[in-house]
């Protein structure tokens, strides 16, 4: 299809596409003429990736073009393909040096290997758990979060995995990966605050006494 | 105590505390002489509360003055005020009118419905979750969301409700369940995705075979 199709098939406006083109991250048309390439199936899979970590995953260019280069690595596993997404999609952590925040790290580090979890070193989610820890315990919260552990292994292991097709597309996984990170992330979020307001409200309404 | 006690006891910059009370964020102490003033243990639980919404809620000072504003009128309930801090605290969301949005909106309401949870129509997570119903759709993403509202109703019942001191100060209520929301929602985010670095890892890794 002739860039135009791609642009209304895709939904993605003709300036955006061309700077993708420039950037590097949609690969180039079959060229055809001097000023005419040909785009197919794969150019819309990957304007749906770009468009998902972008709008989806708020991810910034720089990091997007991290994902869309080890994505078109082949050579690279989809294991370091997924991980890479993965990785650029968590919140920045500052870590606050000392003893106490080398204590919350290895809390996180102890409950990861109680847990059984295939979790490499370098995975920021780490420090991320660390860094929560750290601020829990400076307010004085209980941080026992065995429950949460359990509770986010069985969302992940019986929902969210089922949604990556691991022998389809690379792109395809990526996407999946990202979308299913962010967006059933944010579904949790918003169920978490509605039942916060349930059981606050329950809690302060006082229950209703029989017979009047 | 003196304002340079209440600085040093709350670890809060003496400029900065000076700044809150000229934004009417923490009330003024009882003036002793015309340069003196004294402080008491309400202005280093509200020094606190601050903090929390400001470090930990990341809210903008103008939010952080509806929910101030809210503690101190005792002729506002523990509910309505908690309920001012809760919407505080959640993401701004772009509606996207139209008949796909509206679906979204009563799908999102539906299952709160059917959850059988207390929780007022005007509620921002309403709008959240159907925000995100909304876009799970427009990609084709399964959106059955009982397993997360079953997680989430668990955990806030069983584990964060346990940290809010409903029968103490209005400020001690309000911090607690800005600190819940915000540090056991961060916690299961971290814990989310270092599950789900297990379970790809664990589906792209070939199991061991016997002999081998």
């Amino acid at each position: 299809m002739r860039i135009s199709e791609l642009s209304a098939e895709s939904g993605v406006a003709l300036p955006t596409i061309k700077y993708y083109l420039r950037e590097g991250l949609l690969h180039p048309g079959e060229q055809l003429a001097a000023t005419r390439a040909d785009y197919d199936a794969s150019h819309l899979r990957r304007l749906r990736l770009i468009r998902a970590l972008l709008e989806v995953g708020r991810l910034p260019v720089a990091s997007i073009k991290k994902v869309i280069r080890v994505v078109d690595d082949t050579s690279a596993s989809v294991h370091e393909m997924l991980g890479t997404a993965h990785y650029a999609l968590g919140p920045p952590v500052e870590r606050e040096p000392g003893p106490e925040w080398e204590a919350a790290r290895r809390e996180a580090d102890d409950l990861v290997e109680a847990l059984g979890w295939q979790v490499l070193p370098q995975a920021p989610a780490r420090d991320e758990l660390a860094q929560t820890l750290f601020r829990m315990r400076q307010l004085g919260l209980p941080t026992d979060l065995s429950a949460y552990a359990e509770a986010a292994f069985k969302l992940v292991s019986e929902t969210e995995m089922g949604t990556v097709p691991f022998d389809g597309p690379r792109d395809a996984a990526v996407e999946a990966v990202v979308l299913g990170t962010v967006l059933y992330g944010r579904a949790f979020d918003a169920l978490r605050r509605l039942a916060q307001e349930s059981e606050t409200s329950r809690r302060l309404t006082p229950a209703p006494r029989p017979g009047v």
